[in-house]
């Protein structure tokens, strides 16, 4: 492609009227290299590419994506946290739906760097990456405003359940979640039925409660506040959280841990209490994670679809950098109660 | 960089007199095409890219790396399933030294899609990668030749420790974690000594096997071949294991399963039968997967170190890719014992 092609590509409605040569002339460099920028290929200094985006942002231009075997796609994946326990399964939806567009799957991390995420944006221009799947991080914000100002589409798969984003999102069913968790435990005969919360900033914590509570209400129940302990998804909380019901004077004969970590965190609690999942309480935990198949019992979860998010994320990602507009700026994908050998029926008293 | 510079880069020794403009007239292309591919640019057609490397491997050119800043690097890595327990792991440690080095980090699977890796090759060579990471596959033999005729460097993360490659190749000690979890058995005083084992046409089963049995001989004792059962290194193959050991006359009193996910099946294959671990029986996995640091109990294993396996493969690529050659072509990292809740002196009989 030519400078004089590039030259033709101003995003419509944008007011500048500014040439290529002119932006070239601005920012000091050559008439092809600025072509090279607005074509996002990748042989272009990242200090250079950066001075000349901010002209062509100035100036109302988009940058076009590469022509259909140009070169090859790059998606960009960025964790907070690589830790995340079901970081895996995200990586396998997003590479799958990728790799089936012809596109490689960038995976990087930006949680425990030294320096801010402007390293990593760094980064990302100088790959000229065609879109990037960001995966629920506290940054959010700085990180929208630069993929902005770059043109690089931006998809969140977001578990947390954030409020509206500016971005398009891919969430989980949480109320729906939590109610079918707790529906399971009454349908068992449980009444008596606590909670170990996921950490309260967090909106998906707060669904899940919702879906508790609309279960018990659904039977006749009032929320007991004495069975909602707090949690923080991570295993020490759920062991600290069952602790805290067993030393109610009147216990639960069921425990719904938010998440499946806690859940694994409570029936290490009953264990060392002599206690025993399901006879002597039932656990329900939330996730599906691939160890809790095999955890002592198998654990009744709630499962989240996150090869599903991970792959729908992906494609839409995809669809915006061909110019298509999502269905909707915020899906959430169904989750599912898997039904294994941590719960049963209440045991009889006296 | 122009053609002309690019034209001044055949590798030291190679037979081939032959120009870059030569190498243009057969392949069919300009000048600058070829320069392009010389100097691993990405904005080449990839059956351009093909057509020219080719005929730039029949003269015994190499592929240069491209000069500082001049675009963003990126190192693949390559797992044949990334439904392993330990995938993020190395994910982990390869990004981290991706990232440091400026790099990213291109995550891709094989197994289970339709067609063969050569689909991969052809994204590979449209991206101009800078190095592989290969995380071991049986299709190992067509990607090193692949990627032996492209120039870009491979090294292999093993864990399986396969027979020696023509690649460097990063591995973990099997031998010493074999013998590191049997000591500790005995050292409980335990004197019957389960083993469920790894894959035997895997290496590192045998590695295992060969600690296992070492630690016996070394406390006088010689392997009753009752106590050794075959596994697969997945959890149900531990379930199976387990129960074909509490089926014997004589049942041992302790039990290592050469894989974590073999260990869980095997508690679980406890808990069906009524009894509990350490009480009724100790367990130590092989591997020190997240999961079971909180499994019921937390369990003693002996830890692989993943993410430093992966760390250092990714630096070895990105030194092959400068021209450095690896200190040895095969790094075995130390493995090491944790001890949990799940191993205890057995219990007094009589």
């Amino acid at each position: 492609m030519t400078a004089r092609e590039a030259a033709a590509g101003p995003a419509p409605g944008a007011g500048g009227k500014v040439t290529i040569t002119e932006i070239a002339r601005r920012a000091g460099v050559s008439v092809p290299t600025v072509s090279r920028v607005v074509n996002g290929r990748s042989d272009v200094s990242p200090r250079t590419r950066a001075r000349v985006e901010d002209l062509l942002h100035q100036h109302g231009y988009r940058r076009r994506s590469p022509a259909p075997g140009a070169r090859a796609a790059l998606l960009d994946l960025v964790f907070d946290d690589l830790g995340s326990p079901w970081a895996v399964e995200i990586i396998r939806g997003v590479e799958e739906a990728a790799h089936a567009a012809g596109a490689g799957t960038v995976v990087s991390a930006l949680r425990g760097r030294p320096g801010d995420p402007r390293d990593w944006m760094r980064n990302l221009r100088a790959r000229a990456s065609d879109g990037v799947v960001l995966v629920t991080s506290a940054r959010e914000p700085v990180l929208h405003d630069e993929l902005r100002v770059l043109g690089v589409p931006l998809v969140v798969v977001d578990p947390a359940g954030s409020p509206a984003l500016d971005a398009p999102t891919v969430g989980a069913a949480n109320w729906s979640g939590g109610l079918a968790a707790t529906g399971h435990l009454l349908s068992l005969g449980h009444r008596r039925i606590g909670l170990i919360t996921g950490p309260p900033r967090l909106l998906c914590s707060r669904a899940r409660f919702d879906g508790y509570r609309a279960a018990l209400e659904g039977a006749g129940l009032a929320v007991d506040e004495d069975l909602v302990v707090p949690g923080d998804f991570r295993p020490e909380s759920g062991f600290a959280g069952c602790t805290a019901l067993l030393d109610l004077p009147d216990p639960p004969t069921a425990v719904f841990a938010a998440g499946d970590q806690m859940a694994l965190g409570a029936v290490e609690a009953l264990r060392r209490r002599g206690l025993r999942v399901p006879e002597d309480m039932s656990v329900v935990g939330f996730d599906d994670l691939p160890e809790v198949r095999w955890s002592a019992p198998p654990l009744t979860t709630v499962r989240q679809p996150f090869t599903e998010m991970g792959r729908l994320a992906a494609r839409t990602v995809l669809a915006l950098a061909r110019d298509e507009q999502p269905a909707s700026p915020r899906v959430e994908l169904g989750t599912e109660l898997v039904v294994r050998a941590s719960t049963a029926p209440p045991a009889r008293h006296g």
